[in-house]
C-alpha cells in the first residue's frame, strides 16, 4: 500500500565511532560520567553520524501543515481557518518556530501536506493529494494512494532539506484537530483506549476533551482498526502532515540524519514510522515531554526519554527546536574541552 | 559579623512589568498558556528587570575557587591539587565551563577566593583571605573576618560583572571536597542528617559515602551548628567559594540582577544567602536538578523548580549556563512573537 522505499533498511549507528567517542568523553576535565546526558547525546551523534566530531550545526526545520475533516465534530476551540493563517505566520516570521529558526540560525521550511488552501501561499511548498482528510467519524480518512502520495511528499521535503548535509532533522506540524488524529492512530497502533491517549488540545474543557475520546473510541470500533496494520490505521484515521512526517523520519534514517522528535503528534507520526519500519528507531532522539496527557504513552511505547519538560503544548516543532542548543553545547563539549594530558590536571586517585 | 550590606532589602519584582508581560503572552499567536514554563520565564525576567523586554543576552559568568581542609579526611577521589589545576584549566579553555561560555558568547572570570596556591595564576583573580580552611573535623573552617572578606570576594566580583550591565549572572564553583563542605552547610542549615544531604560527590563510592557522613555529622555535633544562624554555620563548616558565592548571589540580587543558579553548591550557597536575606530570593532561576543527592532538599527548601535535568554533577556553574539558552529563547518568543491582531490569526471560537 506504501512505497517500497518505506520499508528499506536504516544502517546501524558505528560502533567504532561510539567507542572511540565513549573513550574520549572518560579522558575529559571532569570526573567521570559528570556530564550526564550531555555525555550520553555526544555518544550517540558520534555514532549515528559515524563521526569522531560529532555535529548539530545544520538542522534545518520542516513543518507540515494539515487539516482534519473531524475538525467538523468540534474538537478544536480555534477554528478551522487558523490552519492556513498559521501557515501564513511561519512564513512571515511570526510564530513561535519562525522567532526560534532565526534565532538558532537554521532554515525553516513550510510546506502544505494537506491544507483546505485553494491557492498557492507565499514562501509554502505545496504537495498535497488533497485538501484536507475526510471525516473519520463517517469514512475512511484517506484512501491508501492519497496516504502514499503523504509519505512521498515527507520524502520529497527530506530530500530538499538533505541538501544541505544537515547533521540533523527537526520536524513540526501544524492542523487545527489533529490532536484528535494523533490520539486516535496512537490508540490503534497501541491497542489503547482512547481515555488515556487523548487530552485538551489547545484548550478543550472536561466535556469538550469527553466528546473526543468517545468520537475516538466510536471511529476505532467503526474501522475495526485497533491493533492494525499501521499502514490501514493511518488510512482510516490519519492525517495528511503525519503521514508526511512518518516518510521524512525514515527518509531521515536512512540517510544516518538523526531526527529531534517534538512532542504529541510529531511523536506518534514517530511511533507509526518504527511501526513500518523498525530500524529508524534509532535515529530519533526525544527533544521534550509535552503536557499533553497521550505523549506519556507514546513515549513509553519507544521507551523514550526526552530531553525537556517544560509543559509545553504548542507543536510546530517548537520543543525539538528548543533542545537543539543542548544538542550543541554536547558536541561543542565533546569536541573542544581539554584531555587531562592536555591540561596537566591530575585524575582520580587509584 | 557580616558586613551590613549582606543584610540590605533587595527591591521588589516590578508588578507593572509582570502584568505588562503577561498581558502580551496572551495575545502571541499560539494557545493561551501553550508555551508553558517559557512563557513564565520570560514574564518573570521582565517583573525582575522592570522592562517590557526581557534579556538574557549578557550573562556574565564568575567561577569561584576555594580549598577546603576536610579533604585532608579523604573525602574526595581526586587530589587536592586538582582544585589549583582546573583553576588553570578554566582559564586556559579547557574545561566545560570555558567551552560553554565561549560558545554562548559570555566572559567567564575566574576567582581565587581561597585555594592553596601561592602565587598569583595567570587569567586568575587573586581575592583571599587565607589559603584554603581549616579541617572542620577538628576546628572551625574560618574565623568571622575570614568569613566577612569571602562575603566581600563576592561582593567585588558580582560588582566588576554589573560594568558590562548584565541581564544575569551565572556563578560556578571548584574546589576539592567542597560537597563535603556544602552537605555540612546544608544539613546544618536545614536541621537534616548529613545521610540524607550526601551524595558520592565526584565518584566516591559506597564506603567513603558513609566516612562522609559520619564526619558531617560529628562536625555538626562539635560545633553545636544544627539550626544555628547562618554566620555560624558558615564559620564553623563552610567555604571560601561558597560564602563568597552566596555574597554575590545578594549583591546581584540589590542590584535588580537575577541570578541563574547552578548545582548542589551553588544552589547550598543560595539557601545560605536566602537565609541571611530572604529578600533575594525573588532573583534566584533555578537552572538544573544535580544528581547529587543531597540537592533535591536543598531545592525543596527553597520551593524551587529547576529547568533542566541532565544528571549532572560537575559543578563550575556548567548546569546554569546549560540553561542559558532556554532563557534567552524565552525572551525572543516574548519579544519577537506576532500577536493574533498582527499576524490576522483568528483566535479561539468563544
Amino acid at each position: 500500500m506504501l512505497p517500497d522505499w518505506v520499508y528499506q533498511e536504516c544502517p546501524d549507528a558505528s560502533l567504532s565511532h561510539r567507542e572511540a567517542a565513549s573513550r574520549r568523553q572518560s579522558e575529559l576535565t571532569k570526573p567521570a560520567g559528570a556530564l550526564g546526558r550531555l555525555e550520553a547525546l555526544a555518544i550517540e551523534l558520534a555514532g549515528l553520524q559515524a563521526s569522531k566530531c560529532p555535529r548539530a550545526a545544520c538542522a534545518p526545520i520542516i513543518i507540515f501543515a494539515g487539516d482534519h475533516g473531524i475538525a467538523a465534530q468540534g474538537v478544536s476551540v480555534y477554528p478551522q481557518a487558523v490552519t492556513i493563517a498559521m501557515m501564513q505566520n511561519f512564513a512571515a516570521g511570526g510564530a513561535a518556530i519562525s522567532v526560534l529558526a532565526r534565532q538558532l540560525g537554521v532554515p525553516l521550511e513550510v510546506v502544505d501536506a494537506g491544507t483546505l488552501a485553494e491557492a498557492p501561499l507565499v514562501g509554502v511548498v505545496s504537495d498535497k493529494p488533497r485538501r484536507g482528510t475526510r471525516d473519520f467519524s463517517s469514512e475512511a480518512a484517506l484512501n491508501p494512494s492519497e496516504l502514499a502520495f503523504a509519505f512521498d511528499c515527507g520524502r520529497r521535503a527530506a530530500t530538499r532539506a538533505a541538501r544541505c548535509e544537515p547533521d540533523l532533522l527537526i520536524l513540526g506540524e501544524m492542523g487545527i484537530g489533529n490532536t484528535t488524529t494523533a490520539a486516535a492512530i496512537a490508540s490503534a497502533l497501541l491497542r489503547t483506549e482512547a481515555e488515556a491517549m487523548t487530552g485538551r488540545g489547545t484548550g478543550l474543557d472536561a466535556a469538550g476533551r469527553d466528546r473526543k475520546v468517545r468520537l475516538i473510541d466510536a471511529a476505532i470500533a467503526r474501522h475495526a482498526i485497533a491493533a492494525a496494520a499501521p499502514e490501514k490505521i493511518l488510512c482510516a484515521v490519519g492525517g495528511l502532515e503525519i503521514a508526511a512526517i512518518a516518510g521524512a523520519i525514515i527518509v531521515a534514517a536512512q540517510a544516518r540524519t538523526p531526527v529531534l522528535i517534538d512532542g504529541f503528534i510529531v511523536s506518534v507520526a514517530a511511533l507509526a514510522a518504527t511501526r513500518l519500519n523498525p530500524s529508524c528507531r534509532t535515529y530519533l532522539i526525544f527533544a521534550h515531554k509535552s503536557a499533553e496527557q497521550g505523549h506519556r504513552r507514546v513515549l513509553e511505547a519507544m521507551e523514550a526519554r526526552p530531553l525537556l519538560d517544560f509543559d509545553l503544548r504548542l507543536g510546530e516543532g517548537s520543543g525539538a527546536a528548543l533542545a537543539l542548543p543542548v544538542l550543541r553545547l554536547s558536541c561543542a563539549l565533546h569536541n573542544e574541552m581539554a584531555t587531562f594530558a592536555e591540561a596537566a590536571v591530575p585524575d582520580r586517585v587509584g
